[in-house]
């Protein structure tokens, strides 16, 4: 039996990123986001949303670029701290120890100590309500080669990604492997029936 | 040492959901999609992007409805069936055996075995390329009883979704909780360095 939970952002997972920019007067600032995801394949474009009041939408909006870091669970809290402060009062990068490393393709830093970073060039911006949009075309995806297996494919279970339970508010790892995508769907109709 | 992976949709992590309409002739239909994420808090939206081949694509446009349905792990292959086949050539739910349940709110079917549902009106579509994405604003979560905790709160850890890897496509589990979000970061710049 449902029960109603009313009018909320409750949907299971979200990411835990770290959307990074340069500000005003160029100094390399990052935000830890939830409300995004993948929006197109061709181009490859991301969205995440943000609110006005974020100091990374002025950066963003002034830049036309922004990355996508993709933390590893061992850095957990330093996300949370990069969803805490704000670029406005603090240096995060300095207060983790993190570095920002300036992106050679946008303008835009992202953290080298991340298994995995998204660089985007803006593309579009949405107005909802409280969030504005960006809409990023990804213009190239870098990993450390610790993380990709022997055919240079990245592996999620080296990269340990973050999932957040937005409403709860907690941060999970990965679990155990289900099976392959476009494949252990198959045959599924054909048995006429629940499997 | 970071290495250069090209322009494509490779992040982590992504959700593994079923976008839930009617057609044209008013059967229910439901498709597995990966490109999408809450976008705003106020109101709350969802976004879901879809290429307009899909059979989803022209019934969302016409009820300006839809739904998503948060799978458990258990019914993985049926997420992935439903990524496979196209409502155009089969009923879906009838060949996995899932039951379309009609909202009460919104003109668009749920699954009704899935733990977690999210009820939206189209509020705006938006142009990109290969997808078009619909942003959809959440008029409703529904819950499994058998999913909530004591306090009324949904649990990550009983519903269990599944998270996609995209390129190399794979689905995944929720692993460990690794803390509480604006909390475990608290304190990680007071040490003025890295924690």
């Amino acid at each position: 039996m449902k029960k109603s939970l009313g009018a909320r952002t409750l949907v299971f997972p979200t990411p835990a990123w770290l959307v990074g920019s340069y500000d005003g007067e160029g100094r390399p600032n990052a935000m830890a986001v939830a409300w995004g995801g993948v929006c197109c394949s061709h181009p490859p474009c991301i969205a995440v949303s943000l609110r006005k009041a974020t100091h990374s939408y002025a950066s963003i909006m002034e830049r036309k670029a922004f990355t996508v870091s993709v933390p590893s669970e061992a850095y957990v809290r330093e996300v949370d701290y990069f969803g805490i402060a704000s670029g406005r009062d603090v240096d995060k990068f300095a207060a983790t120890g993190l570095t920002p490393v300036r992106s050679t393709l946008v303008d835009a830093p992202y953290v080298g100590e991340f298994p995995m970073v998204v660089e985007c060039r803006l593309l579009q911006t949405v107005e909802i309500g409280l969030h504005t949009q960006f809409i990023g075309e990804i213009l190239d995806v870098k990993a450390e080669e610790s993380v990709c297996d022997t055919q240079g494919a990245v592996d999620i279970g080296k990269v340990l990604p973050v999932v957040y339970a937005p409403d709860v508010r907690s941060y999970h790892g990965i679990g155990r492997t289900l099976g392959r995508a476009f494949s252990v769907g198959k045959g599924v109709g054909e048995r006429g029936g629940k499997p």
